[in-house]
């Protein structure tokens, strides 16, 4: 990849198909310095006004506009936005409620992506869309879709649940041996037949694993639509990319729907109040595909909204450093939705580059010095990648999915609790490459796996313990490694593997909440948090935290059990947390594993700081003040700012929301 | 007008129709002084037990019984509570839910005003009854219905979806047209046919043009209903005025139900927490039909409730002001709901006048204190009118719908912003006659038009226009003129009008909450609230506010940007303000346009008294504490204290919850 | 009753009909000191595979495994979770929720128990399941069903609706009836015929009565259900006790359900926030079946939960107290639920006696601890009972039914209030056995029943009154006596008895927050709370306590009348209160009431602990401190320690959850 892009979502067809805003957009796109438009996304009934009856002249108008403009184009399939004359015709295609009800016309993404008649004329659309546009010298990439996920839980059509019941027997075979796998005995919930499974009704006390498998077999089923999608596109000569962008949500899994396809898309929308989050999910998408650079195919320039604006805050230099901060992850762009805002409809208090009377927002400047940067930083993050040292946190869409069914304390979010961990580990010279336990471990040397219920993903299980007896060092916990992959616990020890690899024994487990205790992690007394586990070391191990009673009133019986353990294993080991750490001793258990894997930590900042290094043909770090105030870091060696030229080394200051790209110069 | 009355709902048939307490009833309302009841208004099946078998004689009984003790009557149709035989017999009259299903007999309110069936055999009753009490000298006005408003999106029946397509069809013309007009090529949305709009359900994430289309098509076709209802009564000989009781919400029209019909019919609940709030319905009430004194049809003595009484608290003299404070902005009458406590049912803990035991309630005697006021001034309060020295305030139905659909501002309530525009005003000597933009500007020099988001009703926009540049000092914004009729926004400019008409330009806008700043007004320095809109002024134009940075820290990309310009055009101008003022800053902006519109301010206060100045035959002002605490006001001039008949001139010092009459008797 | 258990819930057959957890369970359960097992409660599938086929073999291993280790069984109806090859062949026994669908297999306690077909099954089942075990010595009692109650407005199936209008046509005789007493001429409600009483939808707002009406056939329904249950074991030869497991919820009659059962088996969770509320439900559930001690059928070890563990905290000693404490009100039984941690499924995360993987969990020796005691006191506990003094508390099914349909006061929560008096009363000595209003009234001295809305079921307003003029004290009110048996008021008084009995006389009344005031309760000031009633005594009562005004900014209206007034009666007399007393207040009330009476107080303690007298072969005090702090009681006379052997008289400490047993050894 050796360009970067800048980008907006745009639909100037929305205002006629005579395009009347389209040469004064794009006089605006070429004075900010764009030099990318995605398109097309929701406009089937433009493209195909009556069944059978294309239309592509306006789309190739825009396509060739902008083209000669030196902008280029991602070109989306329109199928979130199926025209009336569709579902009219077959309204046996729009999504079931769980009343028996179908979804109207006049939303999106209503119909169900099972539904063979809906895919059809999917199909059909996307072999028009190529032909036209396959060969087109403007189109640098395709997305599918937009934002497919399973929703609540999912669509309840007949033909959903015929294809779940298909689904049931190729994976279980026989009922009997679903009805054993899930415990059916339970509450005699045991099924006749395959075909007595029902939808699981957002309003009945569903099965756990039923939930799970459901909202897995839906996410199968999007991503099964997306890759038909991608398979029409490359029959009819697509050449460029195939994507579809994916939100920072769980439901759908990433690492299904990227499988098959060519890159990384990925939609976010952060405020002051979360920005600090969205540099997670950046490790995350970029662990996906770790050699294609992700795109960010849509955020925000400032306040997101539907008919309402939201209430975020958006200070000054926001826009810009939420427009930077992918590249530092590996990104190789960075698209706004929208360019000009919505002149009417669901959407039309959502921010935009320019307003609907083209008019520039107020922070379009900061757009201005994003491309500028771009272009003086370009050949640095091209030829450069990040580089995390061997250090990798596991992050589940398997879990995001059983998590929800099965949340094992109540308001747990494992989400949310992936985040924070990611947000103790800030400032420590140790960010980690978020990756999904289906990705390799070979150029892996310190794992941590916090709340990752289940290592039941492919042979994940076998391939992490031949890992950690080749010598990998594997921090694991809490509420690690709980449960096999129906959802279920294993019999005979609390763990499907940690016991059995280690020796280690675990005591008691108990919510936090119920039985509060501090933990004293090597001098540094915490709260327990979420849940603890009481472990008792086997031989050779050795004990690093133990848990304490918070006062004399409030004895604890876990008094002096220990709370993590560091267990030899092989020629690697593994860390058992039972636990949530404190950010003090997260980033103490992870310096201890560096320590054994031989990791040197990176370069140092405040905790305000994000500090990623790069490596490549060139070395360097660059780094990114998230929460609006002051910041440093630590430079060791000599670097050069790749945007003002100016050299450094040692403590560097940082603005509120600095975005800084140092080059490595010397030792 | 030349009588007050005070009253109640009346229901004696409910403890059998041989009427058991109603000469016990009789001699606790003369022994109150109360001179007027509201009968019938539930009791549909009593008038007709069966269909076609109709029983009056009972109804004729309490009139008579009523008339013969020198207390009138309000007729009320009983359309709000079909008898189960009708709706047994015709289950397809009854409102359809988004689901599918009916609505059921056993509430109020649950037919379709669509419904022909219904609509018959409410004529028939209707025909009926006025027959029966036409001539009927004790009836002095009557009642159509009860509370009619579209509830959540209104009805979903095959009925009201057939009329909404011809509505659809009259107002578009052609299909296109719609589509052109709501922007459905976005999400590919655009309709074949009228008959291919949906309902919009509430679980589906609607067009807000399409939701605010379905309310208004519901508020019109309640308005019909009604309308229908009172063709019925005139044709068949009723004379009294006639009237529906109207709620302080906004999805039913005022303006297209009152219409044609005789005078405004009023109901208020509130509490000691929002007695002041009621005050600016009053004046609403009022303008829409400055002529003839508005009814308050219903209020209460004290908790309001249903199966539970509410929370509300009601001090001492809370029911004497309540019930008088109507009369200061020009109301005729005062009704209680309601008489008798019920004695089973929905509503059993709804306050009353006396109990269902026929005990008086614990401030009866406020009631008996507010009849004899009303003695002592009714010459007074009938032989003048409030006078609002030509300020006015738009208050708009149209925008009560749009703004819902559409909020602009997450959180932003119209209604409430208009009662919180409306205190800001209190105390200041410029309490505004609040007014529907339809309502003639004639009489008008100063209008302040706040969050007013569409100026396209009718031919306000035009008028409004010629008012201005003819001497109107128009008050702009926050949020006013941002839209067209259709709900959706201005393509050549962010307004409608106000660039055009004075050439201010708006460069920028942005939710206040986005990027707070502060506004200097004239010196006295607030945040920035709802909305913010930065100004450029035009030639001969004078910034009144600017935006300035909260800190340092958190500077502000409209620093030094205008939020208010006074922009003359023609004999008059606009003040376009940009974010919500501060209660000095729009108190300090009225007094700029009063200045220039030479309206001298009225009779100042404190905040917590509204001093409303009559004039008529005689001169004078009311005063009404609405805060429970100690409050004054300053008379210029001598005045005589109409019910003590004391003189005062100056400060004069008002108890908690005070009502005091003054008239003017000297310079 | 001579023997005292511990047991547990235990569901071996999850793991597979071989039951291969079976000896390893029992091993520790011999450890742990268990006595009882209840089983077969969810198992109807194990039971009966196929419709017709059954099989019984591994229910009489599990059974047979037991008895042989010493270990008793309760045996249960498995009729909550019919198989899926019983729904699915008739889909029609399953409930119908309001929008017309069914509810789904997969959850529990989804069958309408007004089904015929489901019954009929349910019947077959348990004969064959009675005639397996009816002379089993394992056996010691029978459960029937599971917590089955009316969940919501409960099933509106065509069955349930059609035997609802038979009950209303038993009831009521004439649909004139009905409409009179219901006050239907209200909104034109009258129905035609029984047949037209709708379902009381939630959706709809439905009249009160109705809702009372309904919810009051769904427990009666579920009532016949059951006994119809008990009739087929008993049919069958089952000898041993009969009951079924409920809940402390009130939407299920308890003395209808419990009636023509043998015991009362009661279920329980509660954590450190809640603890002592369950103090109440013990004396409730003991005064249902006064002779009889009842069962705790279910309580936790610690975390309650289902997918997610509660957010309870459960400090050391939570286990033991919690479990001792329903024998010091008269309990036979302590049953955990669960013993093994479930491996799967909707309730995984719910706590055990030992972990899915058979280690016991942290507090298994509070366990053992509870088994060492009963054993130690087993003799004390068994020949004595609680011993209440003619101290009374009326607590009412049909107050709890009816007051949700029609709560008189906002957030008025019956159940919650009941609690609330209770522990007002904890540490004066004075702890009341709660009793229902069918209970009788022989042994009463002094009867307090708060918020007992209606006195209406069966002849206990007239047995009441009898009492009072033979010589018993009632303490009334507030919100007592204010309505019929249809739940509406009454016309000729705001009471049916008390004005009538005492002369009496209620001027006012209101919500206590609508008119806050001050109540001088014989010196003690306090607010009102919930209601005032304001009352004109009559001759010879005295005034206990007066209203005042808040100060002289907030002036009452109440301010001098009386709250409470002390109206002898015969040789008796009532004690009518207006407003919820303080807690100083109601003990005052109680002690004056007792000294007429001619009551001792009992053992006075600390307000955290519950000391409560026992008497029979012996006499004792037992003493539960429940709010997990240091507390004290006053011994009067010389008592031994049944457990440790140790001699105390005059104060004690205890510890924090501590439980003692004190037995009398000496004046």
């Amino acid at each position: 990849m050796e360009k970067l892009y800048m980008g907006a979502a745009f639909y100037p067809e929305v205002y006629g198909k005579d395009l009347p805003t389209l040469e004064e957009d794009i006089a605006v796109m070429k004075q900010g310095g764009f030099n990318v438009m995605r398109i097309a996304e929701f406009s089937w009934s433009c493209m195909e006004p009556h069944d059978g009856v294309f239309d592509f002249e306006w789309l190739h108008r825009i396509v060739d506009r902008l083209y000669a403009n030196g902008i280029s184009v991602i070109m989306c399939t329109p199928s979130v936005t199926p025209p009336d004359w569709l579902t009219k015709k077959y309204p046996e295609i729009l999504m079931m409620n769980d009343d028996g009800n179908r979804k109207q016309h006049g939303a999106r993404r209503h119909c169900c992506s099972n539904a063979r008649i809906y895919r059809n004329y999917v199909r059909r659309i996307n072999e028009k869309l190529a032909r036209e546009f396959a060969e087109d010298p403007a189109i640098i990439g395709w997305q599918l879709d937009n934002e497919i996920s399973p929703q609540g839980r999912g669509c309840s059509c007949p033909t959903c649940m015929a294809l779940f019941h298909e689904h049931l027997a190729r994976k279980y075979g026989t009922v009997e041996n679903l009805n054993d796998r899930w415990y059916l005995k339970l509450w005699s919930q045991e099924y006749e037949s395959f075909e007595d499974v029902p939808h699981p009704h957002e309003k009945t006390w569903s099965h756990p694993s039923l939930i799970a498998e459901y909202i897995g077999f839906q996410s199968d089923s999007h991503a099964e639509f997306l890759h038909e999608q991608a398979e029409t596109l490359r029959k009819n000569g697509a050449k460029a990319p195939i994507g579809t962008d994916m939100m920072p949500i769980y439901a759908q899994s990433y690492p299904k729907t990227v499988g098959p396809l060519d890159l990384v898309q990925f939609n976010h929308y952060n405020t002051r109040a979360n920005l600090r989050d969205v540099s997670f999910w950046f490790s995350y998408m970029q662990g996906l595909k770790p050699e294609t650079p992700f795109w960010v195919t849509e955020t925000c320039t400032g306040a997101n909204g539907a008919a309402a604006a939201n209430g975020g805050e958006y200070p000054l230099g926001f826009n810009r450093v939420n427009s930077l901060m992918p590249f530092a992850f590996g990104a190789a762009m960075n698209n706004y939705w929208l360019w000009r805002a919505h002149p009417g409809g669901h959407e039309l208090m959502h921010g935009s580059v320019i307003t609907s009377q083209g008019r520039p927002v107020y922070n379009f400047n900061e757009c201005v010095d994003v491309a500028k940067i771009l272009t003086a930083a370009e050949r640095f993050l091209t030829e450069t990648r990040p580089d995390y040292h061997g250090f990798a946190m596991s992050a589940s869409c398997k879990v995001g999915v059983m998590s929800p069914a099965q949340p094992i304390v109540q308001q747990f979010d494992y989400r949310q609790e992936l985040i924070n961990s990611w947000h103790d580990l800030m400032g420590g010279g140790m960010l980690p490459q978020v990756q999904e336990p289906c990705m390799p471990l070979d150029d892996v040397k310190v794992l941590y796996s916090p709340y990752l219920l289940t290592l039941e993903e492919g042979d994940f299980m076998s391939r992490l313990a031949d890992w950690i007896r080749a010598g990998g060092i594997w921090i694991a916990g809490p509420m690690t490694d709980i449960r096999n992959a129906d959802g279920a616990k294993y019999m005979d020890s609390p763990f499907g593997l940690i016991e059995k690899l280690t020796g280690v024994y675990r005591a008691y487990g108990m919510t936090a909440h119920s039985i509060p205790a501090w933990v004293d992690w090597n001098g540094t007394k915490a709260e327990t948090g979420i849940w603890t586990d009481v472990f008792v070391p086997g031989e050779g191990q050795e004990v690093l935290a133990r848990y304490e009673s918070l006062s004399e009133e409030e004895p604890s019986p876990f008094s002096g059990g220990a709370a993590a353990v560091w267990c030899p294993v092989g020629k690697g080991g593994v860390i058992v947390v039972g636990t949530r750490p404190s950010r003090e001793a997260l980033q103490e258990l992870v310096r201890f594993a560096f320590c054994r894997a031989g990791i040197a930590l990176s370069t140092r900042s405040s905790a305000n700081v994000l500090a990623l290094e790069r490596s490549g043909a060139e070395q360097g770090v660059i780094a990114v003040e998230v929460e609006h105030k002051p910041g440093t870091m630590i430079l060791s060696g000599q670097y050069r700012d790749v945007v003002s030229g100016e050299e450094y080394s040692g403590e560097v200051a940082l603005k509120p929301y600095d975005f800084r790209i140092f080059r490595k110069i010397g030792g």
